[in-house]
């Protein structure tokens, strides 16, 4: 605008003008073409969706039925099981509630599979479907709309030109009318100049010599002059309407120009973002509520299997050795029931049922009674070592039987690389030299449980049998020495009992004090046994505790 | 003991005694077999554990390579696609990151269902392998060990049965040496009542008649009588001795029935208990620890697949078709960057480059400035009425695509019989009538969207034109008001400017008013488009905002 060493024409305007149209009209183009190729990425997205989809309620409901085998495959083998009792007894032991829960888990897991598949199919499915049609439907009324916002634009621009064109023509003329202005204006400053060199040699000294001739050249020069000026106020006015003209086609370019960028603006700025809304309208919500639908599907998956495992783990954590031995001992009640104590038979009317430690066989058994009690207590220190050593080392089996090794997080800490995943896996439980040696170690350990064992027992046989035997001697003496009562005594009180058939009172309430105090314990689990399986539990395990 | 109406003799005591014995000897074989059936139980368990989890393997490796061959075959048609940095230009927009995570979390979930199929044959069915091994042979050792206890019991058994019979026999022995006693006893007193009699009749009135006779007869009763008291002693003697042996015989017998009650008594209630124990040595934690993997292989499987769902769910809460957008046109730079704005270009050197609102166009400028103010008054309210229609219909379309129709907790709430799942699930979203209306409802209400968005994009359309010419006016008015520059005059500045080259000053400011006021926003965003992208971003959302 500044330079004018080089005024721009017509034609350069014009092809200038040209060249930019055409580079947004190939804008236009290439904008609608890119609307094409996001409609198509978006038609095979959502194909591939549906195809995805379908596949994969394929993989599922394979998964579903293979567990529904599985799970079959064990329960048909319970079913058949033709003791239903038998079958309802062992359900009560720990490790057989959690192998249940392992299969009930397994019927789940399938049953819950075919529930993701079924939805794939009948819900995620369709919704892809109606996203891919609502999808189409858009991108095409969008492209309507879109073209006819560029076809607006371009009339903007063919407007623009022929504005252009117009203000052109209209400043060539305004150019051509001053120029010819200026040469009459030109004629004019040269006609005044003639005629006051004229007048100049006219006028000095001879004011009557050839005065006609000079009129006759003064009138010729003055019409001349009146033409010119006449010719300049001619061209004055055609420049003064041609320059108005020109104004106001400039005026009108300027403000088509003016319209014109604000038109290109508003497309690129806020018409083609609307366009691309009207594109997307609702796709996205669309898509979020089908994937939301797959979501929660897998969460609730998810949650059902983690009842499962958490059902499991439960029976895993209820896994217990003293509870399951009560149990069995309740379901083979009979086979571990104790039997009848042995009574004391009196042989032919024998009415002495009691120990006698009267004299002569009083000493003997005072004798017998310390003997017994030395090597009692012997016996007791000697096992309660024995015991003490066989408790150590069942503490030790302990530790190793319940070393927490059970973790396989690590196994789902992949590297980057997935090929190396096997290897890792395989070498976690199996091939640690460490669990060769736990094993070898667990065996020994074991081996030594129960030499001390049998050694034990062995030893509380011994003690069972002549704790027994001195507890009773040393009730009895320790009566004998309160009730006096010798030998010959005696033999005539039974005498007396033989005619009244009467026992003794010393007699009945030894019987009584033994068979309350003495074999309390034993005539108690003989009661309990008897009357029913729940007392015995809680006595067994108060004997254990 | 207290009827003594009928006596016990040793073959009815034995016979009690025995069958006493054979119920105890019959409970002991059916222990042994109750122990046996439960290891058998047990080995079968732990067998079909094995199976279970072989089985199990299996299953989880088909699932895992189906879920991998799934993810190659939309994986594979991605790496296939020639141009990479369109895919990585794809890879940008919401819903293909949505896509691709989804078959990320496919080929995780193949990996894991690896790892789980891993870690069952390579830990936790050797797991279950070494239990069965323990268990056989904890089994083994443990019956070694009742075995003896039970022949220790039988021992016990078989001792109190011989010293009742030595009871027996020496209680036989006492009574009957009783018996002669009384016998010997019940002779003596007829002897001595024999010769009192005899006295009686020989010692009143006649004390020398006959005397000699009853001398002799008196000799005679008299060895008599000391020979039955002999015998007597004798006998007395021979009682006492049996009845002493009796009384220790029956104290032997008493102490062995303490110590053999004490016995039962201690293998029925402790080392019944304390075998059972040997048995289950370590099997309930070995079975624990071998199902506490199980549980954390599939927890850990469950945590990478939440881990997996849970950045699904984050891309699915991030589609987002605004961001999107924004993509598209950065992706697309060149194709929805605006163009250059259209200049003045003065034809052959025209120096004017602003709307000339000077007399005598200024009045028809300023009578046209007002016909543009209240035209666009009334396009704008008419326009501002279809907006709000346009924005009601489009939030009404919002309503229906933003449905939360996508929770399926109820598919997996089974009733109790599992054959009714498929029928409930299918029917959950496809043929609801309530979806088929809404969908259509949809449609009609997207047409009417359209219609209104159509209106309101033409009304936009003219009064952006109208709205630059009408300020472009209003603005050069106003400051043609401050610049009081006629035509007339102007037309001679023009002629002076011809000759000095120089841009007026008042023209200079016009352009620089207009170029930082009234074109503003249009230069910026050129600016913005030239300088880069990210700037333009925030013009854009500035925009729509």
């Amino acid at each position: 605008m500044t330079s004018p060493a080089k005024f721009k024409k017509d034609k350069e305007i014009i092809a200038e003008y040209d060249t930019q149209v055409k580079e947004i009209r190939a804008q236009l183009t290439e904008q609608m073409k890119c609307l094409d190729q996001q409609c198509e990425l978006r038609v095979q997205l959502l194909q591939d969706l549906q195809d995805f989809f379908r596949k994969k309620a394929e993989i599922e409901m394979d998964y579903s039925r293979n567990l529904e085998k599985l799970a079959e495959r064990f329960l048909a083998k319970t079913r058949s099981t033709k003791d239903q009792q038998f079958k309802k007894d062992q359900n009560v032991l720990s490790p057989v509630n959690c192998w249940n829960l392992l299969l009930n888990q397994v019927k789940r897991e399938s049953r819950d599979h075919t529930t993701l598949s079924d939805i794939y199919l009948n819900n995620i499915i369709p919704r892809f479907v109606q996203v891919s049609e609502d999808s189409g439907r858009l991108f095409k009324k969008s492209k309507e709309v879109g073209q006819q916002l560029q076809d607006d634009l371009m009339k903007v621009l063919n407007e623009l030109y022929s504005v252009m064109k117009t203000y052109h023509m209209y400043n060539a003329d305004s150019i051509s009318a001053q120029s010819k202005l200026k040469e009459a204006e030109k004629q004019e400053e040269k006609q005044i100049g003639k005629s006051v060199k004229q007048e100049d040699r006219q006028t000095p000294r001879s004011p009557d010599s050839s005065s006609n001739v000079r009129i006759e050249e003064k009138h010729v020069r003055r019409s001349s002059v009146k033409k010119i000026e006449k010719m300049k106020e001619k061209r004055q006015a055609k420049y003064t309407e041609n320059k108005l003209k020109a104004i106001k086609a400039r005026n009108e370019y300027l403000l088509a120009l003016e319209a014109t960028n604000a038109s290109v603006f508003k497309y690129y700025i806020h018409d083609l973002s609307d366009l691309i809304d009207c594109c997307d309208l609702g796709y996205h919500a669309s898509l979020n509520r089908a994937l939301r639908t797959f979501l929660s599907a897998e969460l609730n998956l998810e949650q059902s299997k983690h009842e499962g495992l958490d059902a499991i783990e439960n029976a895993v954590e209820n896994l217990d050795a003293t509870s399951d031995k009560q149990r069995l001992m309740e379901m083979y009640n009979n086979v571990f029931c104790p039997p009848m104590k042995f009574e004391f038979q009196p042989h032919m009317g024998d009415m002495a049922s009691q120990l006698c430690a009267q004299q002569p066989v009083q000493s003997e058994l005072v004798q017998r009674c310390q003997q017994l009690q030395s090597r009692l207590s012997t016996l007791k220190i000697e096992n309660e070592e024995v015991k003490k050593t066989m408790e150590a080392t069942l503490q030790t089996i302990q530790d190793i039987v319940t070393v927490e090794d059970f973790d396989v997080s690590d196994c789902f800490q992949y590297s980057n690389s997935m090929e190396s995943v096997k290897s890792t896996v395989s070498e976690t439980f199996m091939s640690k030299p460490s669990i060769a040696k736990r094993r070898a170690n667990q065996q020994e350990t074991e081996q030594f449980y129960f030499t001390k064992m049998k050694e034990y027992l062995e030893g509380r046989n011994l003690i069972t049998k002549l704790q027994a035997k001195h507890d009773l001697l040393q009730k009895t003496l320790g009566e004998s020495q309160r009730t006096d009562c010798s030998l010959a005594r005696r033999s005539s009180t039974v005498r007396k009992q033989d005619s009244s058939q009467a026992i003794p009172l010393v007699v009945e309430s030894c019987i009584r004090f033994i068979s309350r105090h003495g074999k309390r314990d034993f005539s108690l689990a003989r009661i309990c046994a008897e009357s029913g399986r729940t007392s015995r539990n809680s006595l067994y395990s108060k004997h254990r505790d």
